[in-house]
């Protein structure tokens, strides 16, 4: 039997979005039901390296398919500068669950971009207004493009502002995208005050305040992945109807985890969990609500449910390599 | 840059042996000395499949060389029946730790046997008397022959005694080995009168008793790795020098787990970890032992290691198959 090697680029080629925001909305729903199993994260830190290794395992059952895998991802920081590498850079997994057969094993890198910006959608689809056509990034880095490519296929996006120190990173985004939206280079408070925000940035001091954020704006806060980071002020945070991805991640090192450790932010000011808004336990936006966060720290789930369409297409299109790892 | 990809036949023919036990014990001091990380193994139990997934991460430093990868492993016992696939398959990713890139990719089931005889290899350098020359097997399934192949670097084996209720076995293994040692089929009396004996079944209900063991016999213990597995009897451990390799993994999943949750086995009974005696801060065997008892559960630092081999040995002879699978 061989296992399907799957590169960036057929990552890239074989992730179509809207199927992948679908598979990314099951696999919340499946872990708000129970039907998922996701140990948390283990770390291996490496101080002498400045990095550490995270390890993301997860199972879960969506009623018409299921999925296991796991995704071995690092943060060394120091890697471009001293070896022209990424800081973060992932390998994933993907078994058949009922043998445990490894079906592929493909660049985690490119998988998580993907499935992030399916999470926003997501997030999106349910908390944004029905008619929003506007879209504003603060930040233009690599994370920065599956968030259109995955918001614009939940909401009729028309005009994108796009916020970032960096020159070079706002003329490289207006030049891809530049055909499809009416992308413009703005300010963060032009940028807060599109329909849709989502801000993918590594900083620790945030970065969104109030004043930068429209009265209706549902902000996707994707950036912070690591205890200290923080992009959005508190009192936007504390004002906002705040769904989170998962309690323990998110306290530990999403959005939030800075003022929660403050004791800044508590229990009260958590509207809910995705899951439960996806499930229909808890309401999404409603008439009376003005701005709407979405803390995403990033899960394991959504690693495996995005891996199983990038399997799933790419074996039906014969895209990737075919590689007899095993033996058996 | 490209990561190697290492099938079954590479790491079967890039794991020189003598180095992998050097490499192996070298890993067990690492950990003892507090150089090595090795979050808990997480499962995911998957009962409607009767199988489970088990995560082993792990860092090590041995001074001269350091390593880092994971282990995605399963057991699941219904795969030769229902889908002629091992019931354990095990995938690896090798990476360098100071940038986390993935150096290589490789079957870590035949990983999993290379270190689990280098194990016992090192144990039985330690536990077995010097002038050792019989070796005695119980079990002669798919771990019995790096049980030999590692054994034999570390005493002279002569005479090899196999004992196995499948005489298709028996005859394959001598079949095997029958040119380089004098390989007869044997009762477990026959086995454990050995000078060394390694048991790798998977029972349930001890098959070796006290009769069945010569006076002076270093066991290797290799086949529970589950909890409700065990092959020597209660009174066998209870009057030997019994040495584990991970007090947590050894208690809960190890020979010694059966009489441990009973409480006929306690602190008291356990002489040490393999690391400390292979920092000398134990003795291993002396004048005055009798029977020694090696339980070994598997540490992930051991498949650390032993990728660490394997790599380096590809590596230089430039096996493996090349892959760009990041695209960096």
């Amino acid at each position: 039997m061989e296992t399907l090697l799957l590169n960036k680029d057929d990552v890239h080629e074989n992730t179509p979005m809207a199927e992948l925001i679908v598979a990314v909305e099951e696999a919340f729903q499946a872990y708000e039901n129970g039907d998922a199993q996701m140990p948390a994260k283990s770390y291996i830190d490496l101080p002498q390296y400045n990095g550490d290794f995270r390890s993301m395992p997860a199972y879960l059952d969506a009623g018409d398919w299921d999925a296991a895998g796991i995704k071995w991802v690092n943060v060394h920081p120091d890697n471009p500068d001293a070896f022209e590498l990424p800081t973060v850079m992932g390998t994933m997994v993907y078994s058949d669950p009922k043998n445990a057969y490894p079906l592929a094993i493909m660049d985690g890198t490119e998988l998580t971009m993907k499935r992030t910006g399916a999470a926003a959608a997501v997030a999106t689809d349910h908390l944004a207004v029905d008619d929003a056509t506007s879209f504003g990034l603060v930040g233009a880095g690599v994370q920065s493009y599956t968030q259109l490519e995955a918001i614009s296929q939940v909401r009729d996006i028309e005009k994108v502002v796009v916020s970032d120190l960096n020159e070079g990173r706002v003329a490289r985004f207006i030049d891809h995208f530049g055909d499809d939206f009416d992308v413009e280079e703005g300010s963060i408070t032009d940028a807060g005050h599109c329909d849709i925000l989502s801000t993918v940035t590594p900083v620790e001091d945030p970065i969104v305040h109030e004043t930068d954020v429209g009265d209706h704006t549902h902000i996707n806060a994707m950036g912070a992945d690591a205890a200290g980071k923080h992009e959005i002020d508190d009192d936007v945070l504390l004002d906002s109807k705040l769904v989170i991805d998962d309690y323990s991640q998110t306290t530990h090192s999403g959005e939030i985890n800075v003022p929660w450790s403050d004791g800044v932010l508590d229990d009260d000011d958590i509207y809910g969990e995705i899951g439960e808004i996806v499930t229909d336990k808890k309401a999404g936006r409603t008439a009376d609500d003005g701005v709407t966060v979405f803390d995403s720290t990033g899960l394991a789930i959504q690693d495996v449910a995005a891996a199983h369409v990038v399997y799933t297409h790419a074996n039906e299109h014969e895209n990737g390599t075919q590689f007899d790892l095993l033996g058996v």
